[in-house]
């Protein structure tokens, strides 16, 4: 029998009408001739509520114990539904992380899934069950409750997928698939049929908040197709998937805006073995990630080194990064925390030259000025003065996706 | 080391400014050369709240899973409390139902503890934590979460406190203690400093809702001293203990009114074997628990049956009888849903005589009619009128305590 696993984020179930709304879908996805295993994170605004509940109590609360805590919040939405469908006459039997069991890492708040034992899960599908999983978390070696950071219900679904080698894996949210770029900014954006794991990591490292990385991580290594669809309607979303044929036919596949750079250049370092490494290491060991890093070695025998951080991180780093330049010699430090950074995704640019070229060129034509640059394999992105963040996404998305559809 | 189980009710626990004063009294009963282990309920509120959202979804929620969203109010106070003990600094650590492990049965809903594994709470004590136990909460042998009934967590207190023969189990709660009878009916009431496992029991069954049945019989079963007291101040309650010498000197310890009494009386019932139970089983059979059951054969060849149920079995419960009384050729059926029970409770009435006759007169003098008795050992029950059941509290009280007092 042909087993879907369906994902539904906070807003998805996050009032009594919206899970008896689930619940209606469940079971027109079962009347279809599926098992159904659903993953469920918690209710909208509970995640919230019981981390200020913690806060309360202590600025900094003790990380095992806010697992617990945070916990509740998925295993009351996964009783939820389970009752939900039960009224319904449909048999469904909800499973918390250590029922599965889902197990973990130690590391509380952002624990990395091990192994998945779905033993029970399988008997409870033989059974004719719906299996409500709760989402977010595990249990590790200890018997101890772990989370797995934000987002992380779309890991438990893809992970657990994996695990019964499920048809699908359906992200059931509240948009309707993954876009070609933010439609808020650029209105012409398009929703993508199919899209490859790799790009879709780029994307969802870009910015692009539609799944948490590592679950699309996870859907990569274990084949996992993943359907990017509303809550809302039955209207079909996005697929991410393994690449295809003729995936590479589409030059760029999205245009993401990611505002949450500042920038941080170290001018006249001296052109040593080692100096990026004195200059970088503090930050690192701050627990800062620093992304885009830029060394361009001068003929004069000193060095600029340049490198972004993410906003919130920049008025810790800027003092350790000063310290650090005077003690390795290094003429000064130059700041700016008004920069973003544009990005164009896109299997197409394995096999095609000129995509960097052409992106330069329609950047100039409008007179914005690039202040770094960096590409992958299948992404080029540049940083850019932030006031022109926006027209960098609308022009590029005309240049390399619009009329490369007309 | 001296062990101290406490047990947190629902309005200790109901604020995060209440669970700060909490993790104050622990560490002061620490600081006092004691180990704590910590059974917390739901922070108040909460249980109405989840059990509302699941009405919500279903008029008759799947009992599983209510039991899955129950847990959560006392998996999320244990947490907490764990928490604000972490932030001054006192190694804490929560341990859910499962983690521990108190195993159950599968009645969903109403649990019975069958057996505890406190190997992973004698390690944590060893280490010098202080154990936070989600009360209420358990696990059947298939892993299945399950919870104990309202007040379930005095009981979860009293088994983790045999389990680890602890010195003392405290109940810490919003009354200071165990009172003659309920001051809000009878000023003249006093605080109890000390009562048998057996005179708590009846006093506990009457209605007098300080501690759950449960948590009293196994406390009496493993012999646990519980000590029941405010957790709003340090002054000391009341002791709930085996029999001791000198216990038998008082005659009264305590005078009950239940007003959740309807009164039903098969008239003219034919005076043969299992009338009786044809009455009483199909009400049996409904779940609705009979009370006081009294038969007086005649020497006509008839008798007349009354019993009592709870008043919201009243209207459930009438036509039942009604039908079957038809069925035995019964002469008729007379009801009463506006009555009480006064009882008064001792472990003295085992060797002094004359305690019923006593009550009869005093209520006698009153002009107050019984309508039922019932003994036991060390309690007499009587059913009156509903209007005369305070005077009769009152009147009794004096009687028995305020003038054996003085």
């Amino acid at each position: 029998m042909m087993i879907t696993v369906q994902k539904y984020g906070g807003t998805s179930v996050g009032s009594c009408e919206r899970i008896q709304a689930v619940a209606d879908r469940v079971a027109r996805t079962r009347a279809e001739g599926s098992s159904v295993v659903a993953v469920v994170s918690a209710m909208s605004g509970e995640t919230n509520r019981l981390i200020q509940l913690a806060r309360d109590l202590a600025p900094q609360p003790a990380l095992r114990e806010l697992d617990v805590l945070m916990a509740t919040g998925e295993q009351a939405s996964a009783a939820l539904l389970a009752i939900a469908l039960e009224q319904r006459g449909i048999a469904a039997r909800s499973f918390l992380g250590h029922q599965i069991r889902i197990g973990t890492d130690s590391a509380f708040g952002r624990a990395r899934i091990r192994n998945i034992e779905i033993e029970s899960l399988r008997e409870a599908l033989a059974a004719g069950q719906v299996v409500v999983v709760a989402g977010f978390q595990g249990v590790d070696d200890a018997a101890n409750i772990t989370t797995l950071g934000r987002g992380g219900s779309d890991t438990s679904a893809v992970a657990v997928a994996a695990a019964l080698e499920a048809d699908v894996c359906e992200i059931l949210t509240d948009v309707d698939g993954v876009y070609t770029t933010d439609p808020r900014i650029c209105p012409a954006a398009r929703k993508l049929d199919r899209i490859s794991y790799d790009e879709m990591l780029e994307l969802a490292s870009l910015g692009a908040k539609v799944l948490q990385i590592r679950s699309v991580e996870a859907a990569k290594r274990y084949d996992v197709p993943v359907h990017v669809r509303t809550s809302f309607d039955e209207s079909p979303g996005t697929w991410v998937v393994r690449e295809e044929a003729g995936m590479e036919d589409i030059l760029v596949s999205g245009v993401a805006l990611d505002r949450d750079q500042a920038k941080i250049t170290v001018t006249g370092v001296p052109d040593k073995p080692g100096v990026a490494s004195q200059v970088l290491g503090p930050i690192a060991r701050a627990g800062i990630v620093v992304d885009m890093i830029i060394q361009n070695a001068g003929i004069a025998g000193d060095t600029d080194l340049t490198f972004t951080v993410p906003q919130g991180d920049f008025d810790r780093a800027l003092p350790m990064v000063e310290k650090m330049a005077g003690e390795i010699g290094a003429a000064g430090v130059a700041a700016d925390a008004d920069v973003v950074k544009v990005s164009v995704v896109g299997l197409g640019m394995r096999s095609h030259a000129g995509v960097a070229a052409r992106m330069f060129e329609v950047l100039a034509h409008e007179n914005i000025n690039i202040q770094m640059i960096s590409t992958s394999e299948i992404k080029i992105s540049v940083v850019l003065a932030a006031q022109y963040g926006e027209l960098a996404v609308r022009v590029l998305h005309r240049a390399f996706i619009e009329e490369s559809d007309a």
